[in-house]
């Protein structure tokens, strides 16, 4: 691409595109640290060159302009180094959930028409049962974990380290037109293909600024500086690990990414690294909070931003014991992803304990330039009072604007110029958004509306529950009943009865926390709770076994 | 305008316009108060309701989508709320500089195009005089500052309060495209006419954004937060108060208007509202810290960035010990008009007070989406040594395009891609601007240059000096050699000689803080330093005073 020339007169019409977030930590922080675990160091210079060795890297191995490549990895360097080389050289960069089946993976690769992957020699042998299913694949550069690429059956084009020590350190990145698709990955829904959103540079762009705003200078708990230490711990193939690395690079911030998710040694580089600021799962911060290690470990600096599934009271207050703060963060694969947070208003300063975890378990208030509503199914805005409940739209910057090549789900999704989310909730007079279910999860009982994640959280908090689902199962008389599929805490096995919980659900309702028709009648023990590969509870999954 | 149709799939082009802004103070703090002076007292809220009333006013009056609306005012919760609803409606605000001739004020409001003024009585002397002579007012608007309209010999069209009581409270602004022209106001030069400058929404949006995050996010001095007190010591007037009033909107922060600038009531305002964050230029500051009434005042919370003029050390010093902070923030009326700021390194953490004052006093480093380099005659960069000068240029999403009806103006301001400044400065290797001059004050002595800023900033730290300037006049030998005009605080008249200042200068010289050959020969004292009327050394007239 050649340098556009500018006549006398004419302005440079300045484009909302990824590369120009790199400016600023090569200004403010070129010596700032970049962390793959115990294994690179490296800093925002180092950063700044290896991107542009990367896109030379890709260019000789033959990607061009508006070629997606697809990238499975572990979180790591080479996955950020990915998130800017390859949207910046105006290639598509696609994040590949590894947890899918083989089926989805070559499903959601060849319906993106990659025509490149790079790959963790982890993953090979996923990919040395699939290479010949993929039909646009060309090229295929391997990441050696362990250093030395592995045996395999198949051709592999060209080493990740091999191939940018051999490249150019230097590529003149394009001005590109803001709305060049940057990325793309596949939501992975419980029913039907998995669907293909995509993220323009002007979009990420903006979900980066707002969003910079949002955490950092809100005067509010749990802000995101530029003096912390960033760690995600939500994958990086998952919604861009929700953009925040693109945030940290603005600010310029200490970044570690952990590659394989594995308690001990998260907790291990928390304290290693002094890692002030994460996002994660409720499942995987249970299972931190839940190690043995844990308590050897001074977390009191560390701020969590939980998204994904419903923070739960009981966790949230688990944390706040371990002496720690969470919030929540809500969004979804079609929103880049952050729609909102959870965090007290500045006026609120007297909360007591209870009052403040009912805050930070809130679904949220908007970002900056973020809109939403809830509305009935007419399309009607439904009152801002706390209780009445309806399907959650949302207009912002940055919201996909499609699913790819598949124009009839887009007509589900965008309806009336408004993204419709496919969650049921209410907005309070404070404007905290609660999302109390999926729209096809949604459980009614008698006529009357009971919210499985009410239900949910009100079991949280009961001492010996590890976990629990409500879904609605069909009933005669009332159209629908809740019920409660539960994993007992190991200590309490044995020690309850479903009448215990029906109790608890029961007095719980007498205090008004609950309608008395949500008040579940069945209560099931399980030893898991059927997950999607991203963690979610899969509903689908249960209805059909307790049906 | 009429609402969008959507048809299914169609996706929302979320437009970064002005009205966006809005929405988040209204969720976060909407109870949150704007004050003017001991006058008025409000809420978001009603800042809400009195846009919207303001607009359908305005539109009452027969302002049209695209016309230029003209404002006369102090800095006050009017202006405040002309900086929404006028770009909101689709018409321009213009801010008109009331210090200016009535001749040149004639000027911009007729190259503007404007069709309705909103004007404070305070200044309809002024409007009385010029009445006949613009050409494209058809309404007059009066804000009576003190409640009743002073008697006047022309038509006036509507009192402002009259008219927002008797509009309606619901206005539906529309979507408009983010390009739209949603503010001008005419840059004041020493010689010509004034220029007529303008903003786009995007411009403000963007602006707002990146600077929320720089003076926000960054973990530095002098964070602008949510739980800050706003109040702006640089007029509405002068790039719309630097664009702050914008970020203060979005962050939802108390906001208090001061009207006039008398230093007293000023100090008064800060410490009745608890105003924590202020900016204004360093002539104010200066008024401010030399009043006798500065003692009985706590200042200890107040952060204020110090922009139009060079923050000298002296001053910066002043204000440390007085113990609140300052910084520096630079920009030009072309440039919305915040470029960089200048605070501390994230690592910079031993400073001693000597360095931490010789970093605020810095241009600064770019805010996030700014780039700027110097650059020798032909346009190459030059390197950033802290020593190399040259013309600093500007890329950033919120330049102005161009000056408005002046093709050959702006082919000066927009070389090859860039915006020309017209200033001279270095960069150093940590990145931080610094501005020795304008172009056209450079004083070349033996074919060096000599920076009048560093001169001046020497002089600032003679305990005798109470402001200076230093210009070049023209000399046989050298073509041209530095001279001081100097301003001598009262306790020091007649106890410093010219001699005293020469011996002062070169021992400045000899500690290596200014090269020999820059060290001015002459040096007068004045009463005062001619300025320009938005309070800028007037060069052009000191030369023609001592040539």
């Amino acid at each position: 691409m050649t340098e556009k020339i500018y006549q006398p007169g004419e302005h440079y019409n300045y484009p909302l595109i990824i590369k120009k977030i790199l400016n600023t930590p090569l200004i403010y922080s070129p010596d700032q640290e970049i962390v793959y675990r115990d294994k690179l160091r490296y800093t925002y210079r180092d950063l700044n060159v290896r991107i542009q060795r990367l896109a030379n890297g890709l260019e000789t191995m033959g990607v061009k302009t508006g070629d997606t490549v697809a990238v499975f990895d572990y979180d790591s360097n080479r996955f950020l180094e990915a998130f800017f080389a390859i949207p910046m050289m105006g290639s598509v960069l696609q994040m590949v959930n590894w947890r899918l089946s083989a089926e989805q993976i070559i499903y959601t690769i060849n319906h993106a028409e990659a025509k490149a992957v790079i790959i963790n020699s982890d993953f090979l042998p996923i990919m040395e049962n699939i290479r010949e299913k993929l039909t646009t694949v060309k090229t295929v550069i391997v990441i050696p974990e362990d250093g030395s690429v592995p045996e395999t059956s198949f051709t592999i084009d060209a080493v990740y380290d091999e191939m940018l020590e051999n490249a150019s350190p230097e590529y003149n990145f394009p001005d590109l037109d803001e709305n060049t698709k940057a990325t793309t990955f596949y939501t992975t829904g419980t029913t039907g293909d998995p669907k293909g959103v995509h993220f323009t540079h002007r979009q990420l762009v903006l979900h980066t600024l707002s969003c910079s705003i949002a955490v950092g200078s809100y005067e509010t708990i749990g802000r995101f500086r530029s003096n912390d230490v960033y760690m995600p711990i939500t994958p990086m193939f998952h919604v861009h690990a929700w953009g925040i690395p693109y945030i940290a690079t603005l600010l310029g911030v200490k970044q570690v990414y952990p590659g394989k998710y594995e308690p001990e040694m998260l907790l291990k580089l928390i304290v290693k690294e002094n890692v002030t600021f994460s996002h994660c799962v409720p499942t995987i911060l249970q299972m931190l909070t839940a190690s043995p290690a844990v308590k050897q470990f001074d977390l009191s600096k560390w701020k969590v931003v939980i998204g994904g599934a419903k923070l739960s009271k009981g966790l949230a207050k688990a944390a706040k014991d371990m002496g720690f703060t969470v919030y929540t963060g809500y969004g979804m694969s079609e929103t880049c992803p952050i729609i909102s947070l959870s965090v007290p208003k500045y006026n609120m300063t007297d909360l007591d304990e209870d009052q403040y975890l009912d805050v930070i378990v809130k679904t949220g208030l908007p970002v900056p330039l973020v809109e939403f509503e809830v509305v009935d199914p007419d399309g009607t805005p439904l009152p801002h009072d706390g209780v009445t409940a309806g399907e959650v739209i949302f207009r912002a910057p940055w919201l996909t604007n499609s699913y790819f090549k598949a124009p009839d789900k887009t007509q589900e999704l965008w309806k009336n110029g408004w993204l419709h989310s496919g969650d049921v909730g209410h907005i309070n007079k404070e404007g905290y958004l609660q999302i109390t279910d999926r729209v096809k999860d949604v459980i009614k009982s008698g006529g009357e509306w009971v919210s499985s994640l009410d239900l949910e959280n009100l079991m949280s908090q009961h001492e010996a529950v590890a976990e629990s689902a409500a879904i609605g199962i069909p009933d005669e008389k009332w159209g629908e009943r809740p019920m409660m599929i539960v994993v007992v805490k190991p200590e309490y096995e044995g020690k309850v009865t479903p009448e215990d919980f029906k109790k608890y659900m029961k007095a719980a309702s007498e205090q008004g926390k609950l309608p008395k028709y949500g008040v579940p009648d069945r209560y099931e023990f399980a030893f898991e709770i059927p997950k999607t590969s991203v963690g979610k509870l899969d509903k689908k999954v249960m209805r059909k076994m307790y049906q």
